[in-house]
């Protein structure tokens, strides 16, 4: 069930068959390099997640660039991870039912592993896994600073899970998960600035009350692309998780840096090829490229280097764009680029990146976590 | 690649791992059953698209039923039916690119192969890739008859076309594609029926201008699950191609009927399977499966079987929960179904169908074309 490569490397750009997943190289290195410099700085550590790229070829970059390991979001991914060599992993969410824990368990086993929680009874369940794998997990207390999603309150109740999860015999207190998922995408700088100084308050606070309680934090993580600067600022913070930064993506590309204008930081290296496959008429064109191969929750894609022209539908196979200009380029057989509206659930479609530099594919790298939802 | 199947045949619904895709046996049946009926009485055959389901487990079973074979939209989806056994497929789609045209004309010398074109220098492409396959094509003109996305206009341009592909010595003229896409969701079944009344006239005079050129239409096909019953008595469309009817969606339960009541002429049968992962307030439960669980460009799902809890948000990994009454079964550990919104894209980001029967696993089958995009 994994579909056959769209390219061979050596082939040129031209010739990639498509819809398929395409990176330029030499963005995606900048993007490397740029974060890892500008977290340097810090005195943070840069842990990114790989739920943005589900492919460990780019997470030993990561790592070689000066990460300390990777996040992942579900077990599945965390052992594709494993699998290809990573071996310091904090799977930055919740894990429930007995197959996933006992998994995380085995896992355990090879490779440095953290899980975060939020609840009581999740806690004893992952004792009982550790216990069944004779193993120790690391466990961190998920706050919630904003998001409005998973986590206890900070503060208290924070304290109170820490005290359970170091009370028990296989499982050792990690520290705070404290991400700010709504955050990353506030337009304005200065907004998204506060919002974190907020997350980045109760978070401090629950450092020192933990402190207080003997329960010191190894790991106080979160941040993403679109706020990482400003809890690496914090000095709270230890840990930062950005994974949107290789690639970028249209939701990301809206938000607006600290002069107004649109954030730049990192280059758009993320495409989705495609196809014209009809031109019916002079002002609509066809692409090859649908629901099935661009995730749409944050908005259509937009067509790269054409301003008159723009993808204004799409069904299961078919990308509608709108030409208002010439039209040029997009005849039957011309080929394009997609600047994807969000970049994780985009990459989940496709079993293989195609690495390009300069026009040419240089390597084709599995989409090894493609899937993994388990 | 492929992940591991998240049961195994004999285990309770409860222990199937989530996020899953799980397809109720008997509502698939049903379905199965009232769509051939439908159909038997009204002299049309019926090619179900296997576009929705992309497993030829299920095709095998609609042959079974009487439909003559499959739809499919992509050459790489055909050729994973083609390997499941199914030996008579209509691409009902435009294949553009000499990689794609090569692979279709060999697996034309495996199976009975249709496709369609809406370009002269598309109908050559084809040509030339027919003869390099020492083969031949069946190619149908692809008419807009109000969908505004692929295919010629109805009347004499579909007969300049038509011509060609006759002309040509590797291509035989196929007859007509004539899906009107946009119909299928309308939501007042009179609107949806005037919309496909208008199709099948533009469709009528089409095929009579084709045969005083004496140009025969052996398939005049179109029509989806919102539409069909509309096809089948117009009397031009001798191929229905409806998908989602086997499984069902958010977006079709939003059709009318005839008696301006939900169109309930097939039951939903395929579910998100999903654990709740997190219960941080009374009024909010989180759950496993987000934006790579379920497709979300025809809304988010719902949460079947209460009312009284409703699916307000989703990040990657993440669905939100708002519960307004009791929130019993949504503890850390509960197991619930969600609706997907559009089911198409929901399955493509599965590699495994759990079909289940009275509560127990019978089956695990493979979406094979998963991820069939080229």
């Amino acid at each position: 069930m994994t579909m056959r490569p769209p390219a061979e490397a050596g082939d040129s750009l031209q010739d990639v068959d498509t819809p398929a997943l395409v990176v330029d190289l030499d963005s995606l290195e900048r993007n490397l390099d740029r974060m890892a410099r500008a977290v340097a700085d810090t005195g943070a550590r840069l842990r990114p997640h790989a739920k943005s790229h589900k492919c460990p070829e780019i997470a030993l970059k990561q790592i070689a660039a000066g990460a300390i390991g990777v996040c992942c979001q579900k077990v599945s991914e965390a052992e594709a991870m494993a699998e290809g060599g990573i071996d310091n992993i904090l799977v930055s969410n919740e894990v429930v039912g007995r197959p996933k824990l006992d998994r995380l368990a085995a896992l355990s086993r090879k490779a440095w592993i953290a899980v975060c929680a939020d609840d009581a009874g999740n806690v004893d369940a992952l004792e009982a896994a550790a216990g069944r794998a004779d193993t120790v997990l690391n466990v961190l207390v998920e706050i919630d600073v904003g998001a409005g999603r998973c986590g206890v309150p900070p503060g208290e109740p924070a304290v109170v899970l820490a005290r359970r999860i170091a009370g028990h015999s296989r499982l050792r207190f990690g520290g705070l998960q404290a991400y700010h998922g709504r955050a990353q995408h506030i337009r304005a700088h200065d907004e998204r600035r506060r919002a974190v100084e907020g997350a980045a308050e109760l978070t401090r606070q629950t450092v020192a009350l933990l402190a207080e309680g003997g329960l010191e934090c190894g790991i106080v993580g979160g941040a993403g692309t679109g706020t990482y600067a400003f809890e690496a600022m914090s000095g709270v913070y230890n840990e930062l998780q950005p994974g949107s930064y290789i690639f970028m993506d249209g939701d990301y590309g809206r938000n607006l840096g600290a002069d107004g204008a649109p954030f730049d930081e990192f280059e758009q290296s993320l495409f989705v090829y495609a196809t014209v496959m009809s031109r019916p008429a002079p002002d609509r064109a066809l692409v090859d490229a649908g629901l099935k191969a661009f995730a749409v929750d944050s908005g259509l894609p937009a067509v790269h280097g054409f301003a008159d022209v723009e993808c204004v539908g799409a069904s299961d196979e078919h990308g509608l764009l709108a030409i208002t200009g010439a039209g040029d380029g997009f005849g039957v057989g011309d080929k394009v680029r997609l600047v994807p509206g969000h970049c994780d659930p985009t990459v989940n479609l496709y079993d293989w990146l195609v690495g390009v530099r300069r026009g040419a594919v240089e390597c084709l790298w599995p989409v090894t976590a493609r899937g993994a939802v388990l």
